[in-house]
């Protein structure tokens, strides 16, 4: 069962940069972490991009879609900045992206790089949910999986979570 | 989804004596862990024994087939040591556990203790796959999941796998 | 051999805020790192401010001069900022700290809560030095140690080193 | 200022061995260490033998002796198991190492290895105590430096203590 994963940078791979106190991206370290994991599943790793979510753009997104709509792969898992995770799966979700394939996107609040990240075990959970959640798009944070259409991170507590019923009936404006 | 989280011991909780220089158990990591992951997922912890699972004998896996029955979870991920980890998950599959169930076995290579552990790594896969997959005992290791009657660990690669076909076939006297 | 460390900042304090993504200050790790190195050296620890050595003016210094002045203590650590901490270094030498005091300053160039920091390391140093250094101030970084009006940091290469010949003739301009 | 690191083993440079679950040495981590700590101490590293102290013999002490005496740096750090720690020092003092050399042993309760390990410390420690101390041999262990004749580890403790004044006087059993 073929996996790719794409990263696009996010906290998750974010570095600090002792030479002048900035956070910052080199290169990413899932390879590391999938070997760290020991795992033996059929993985390719492509860097599609290395961007802070908040800064990300609509083309940023077009890229991720071109990719996803690429990709021999059934399963792809996509790293991605937590703050703006929700909305690039809302963009991927709304295009239809997921039509045959299972994509999740996840991340990290802590830099795999500081040692006392959840990335490792959120990276385990995608690998997990994108090996036998049925196609479409979804968010694997804080242990759980949600569909693109009802999801948003709560930046007060720093985890995701359902919209409210109401917000869903009027997704689009809620996350 | 409740899922409830057995901790069996085995190496994934193992902690090193500093006094005499052995390898031992104290208490589960289990929460630490799920802590770390900011997960807040619907799971609860219960220790089942703390046992090297080269010591495991037929009475410890009645005691864990008998948690499975008697748990109201439909969910359980059960921590465990890797040497008899395709043993236990035999034994379970043999006696119907899984009939209505989703029951996944995970372990680790190196201690969680001992910081670059694949226990994280392994902790969240299993926490994806028993959110998603069919009723049944499953092994989940190397970022793969296994049925329970057709997996073994390769002890010189120090990892799992599925048996050959002819194995398969006389899958009793295989793991 | 009683020890006073003295904490005000700098890389070695700073810890990743997760709902932000910036780097701040809580609490020093101090106590956490004498801990881990299983320190049973007879030291006391005092938070004198938290602060960036960027962020640092006169009246900073003026302060620190101020605890060591008034320390009972014959051996004094200073955790201080790199960017700055051969600045704090002079001002503290110039004003004849150290007459009758061992006062060592160190710091890190990665926050001590990322895991893969060099703080623990510079702290062992900066313990052994204060121990058996004559009484004046020095800088101990990167397993050196240098005196007070001979040390700055290249920045280029984030390390500590002596002032050229010309320069330590002309000391004041040059750090 | 010359320094050699001797290497001799102890759990300051034990490894898990995930396929049999046993700890063993490879090889020492002291350059990983002194890099991590940003070291540009002028130091050499060199591998005596990689030995559990509970298994050295007087040979092995000997060669010990023997390649301090051999070596042309003034500064010497011995990286060693805890449990014999002292006595490899007092086998040193007795025989003149240290007239003219000043010779610090010292180790790690936790394999470097593994994390938390005290052994990035005590290696700071070591190097501070090693450039600043008079001709001799020191064992530093626990943020402090002990005479060669006058230290034994406190195995309930698991820390290093000066022999009492009675123990001091018959001071070649007591350790």
């Amino acid at each position: 069962m073929a996996i790719c994963i794409m990263a696009t940078g996010g906290t998750f791979d974010k570095e600090y940069n002792e030479l002048d106190g900035t956070l910052s991206f080199k290169e990413t370290h899932i390879k590391d972490m999938l070997s760290l994991g020991r795992s033996k599943a059929d993985i390719i790793v492509r860097t599609i991009m290395m961007k802070d979510s908040l800064e990300m753009q609509d083309f940023d997104r077009e890229l991720i879609l071109s990719h996803c709509n690429n990709a021999k792969e059934k399963h792809i898992i996509i790293t991605h900045g937590t703050d703006r995770m929700s909305e690039t799966a809302h963009f991927l979700g709304k295009r239809n992206a997921g039509k045959d394939q299972t994509i999740v996107l996840t991340g990290a609040m802590i830099p795999y790089a500081f040692g006392s990240s959840d990335g490792l075990f959120n990276l385990g959970c995608a690998i997990g949910f994108v090996q036998t959640l049925p196609f479409g798009v979804y968010v694997a944070m804080n242990g759980r999986y949600f569909h693109w259409n009802n999801v948003r991170k709560n930046i007060t507590l720093g985890a995701f979570e359902e919209l409210t019923q109401t917000a869903q009936e009027n997704n689009e404006e809620s996350f």
